[in-house]
């Protein structure tokens, strides 16, 4: 699979009254590197909606566990890649490290692929070339289960 | 004028690790106030867009002096009303109080009405009703200046 | 269990460009939603840390699925409960509805109950006055299991 | 002066229904860049708290112009510099240019700095070889006004 990388510095604002990150801020950051996980992919959010006629890929189902705090002027580091492929869901993984390598916190998601609609968005089947640039492989063999 | 007020929790999110309150957040604060404003004026902001043909009334300029901070836990109150209005453009006054009744941040904001255009939006004249309606004053008998 | 309520006004902010709510934020509504628990049981956040010598109840685990999104405008209600404690740590589950009382979504968490020390923070048991308040039962009667 | 910049992408979770960057996240934005401009003229803003006995140097005043609206997936550059010293209070500039070099936002701040007094923080005068550092010019010769 396709990994992503990305490093987040740990900001001021991101941080609460215990002096730790705010947790909801990682999800933040999490559906961030879902974003340039495309993007490293060679696909630009944006450019899906029109090149498939969607609307987005919202979340369906997400849970982090969180093992180590981050603080304010930290630098971490984010790894992401899609776990799998259902005929209109997908799966991603994130892991964030701590710049001494420990891993601190990992996040699941699920997320459905939303086609435009008349009426109402609907999940339609996630287009087999997207599958395999954000599996890294060649378009021309993945097979769209 | 029709003067608007709300009371606004601080969470725990909502603070630094200093304790208090994250500045942008206040913005976050007041940029609610002003819709709530509209709509204790009678105006729903989505209802607007249709109705005036309009994408918005986003910033141009606001400005924000921060005399008192705030903590975890406390309950303030906005007080919010327009104070002028241009051609296309309207000012905003924010007045952030302590449960105490001490005042702790004042925010003004300069908005503009901007319209749909086939190419780019572009500011228009703010209707005489929607003035009238912020005022608190009759539409029949309001000037648009 | 004591059910705590509240109800939350979906702002501009909360949206994203894809006109409902970025979900990050609704983990910060979540994160609110437990402090108002805590609120509504008697237990106010600040007085806890020194009452009792913790230094929070930081997040360990959390999940949430999505089934209807939500937009600028609306209003949602938040129903909030403790649903199991262990040693040092104990369940959270939210359910938020929308006006017409569909369940949009819920949310499961996993807190700690972290201690003061002198080196590092360390979980400690929960005080079992503090689990009969959050239980809604008498605290002469519950047993800390 | 010392001129730090920085580059930031804009996240899918900054913009608002409108489509472009909800603007409280600007001023997110823009203390992040000041914390940068402290890191680039080698001050570490926790550092500062324990070296020169203050509990931070918070928001008292802060304006921003808004000229052109940013999207997602755009990476804009922010450059920020200290522009006066107080006694115990400075001012900051910051400007935030789209891709193509254009003036996208102006932010002018004034912050104090407040040091720990047993009962309640206080102003301090702030140290010559902070006012150096952030001028960019030698602490031997800098003069605090």
């Amino acid at each position: 699979m396709l990994v992503s990388e990305r490093k987040v510095m740990i900001e001021w604002g991101d941080c609460d009254p215990a002096g730790i990150v705010f947790y909801p801020r990682y999800f933040a950051f999490f559906d961030a590197s879902t974003g340039h996980l495309f993007r490293t992919a060679g696909l630009e959010k944006f450019d899906l909606h029109e090149r498939y006629d969607i609307v987005g890929f919202p979340m369906v189902d997400t849970r982090a566990k969180f093992s180590i705090p981050s603080r304010y002027g930290e630098e971490v580091q984010i790894k992401t890649q899609a776990t799998g492929f259902g005929k209109s869901s997908f799966n991603i993984h994130h892991q964030l490290f701590k710049a001494d390598g420990q891993l601190a916190i990992e996040c699941w998601e699920t997320r459905v692929w939303l086609g435009q609609h008349p009426d109402k968005a609907k999940p339609k089947p996630i287009p087999r070339e997207v599958i395999a640039l954000l599996s890294g492989t060649d378009s021309n063999t993945i097979k769209n289960n």
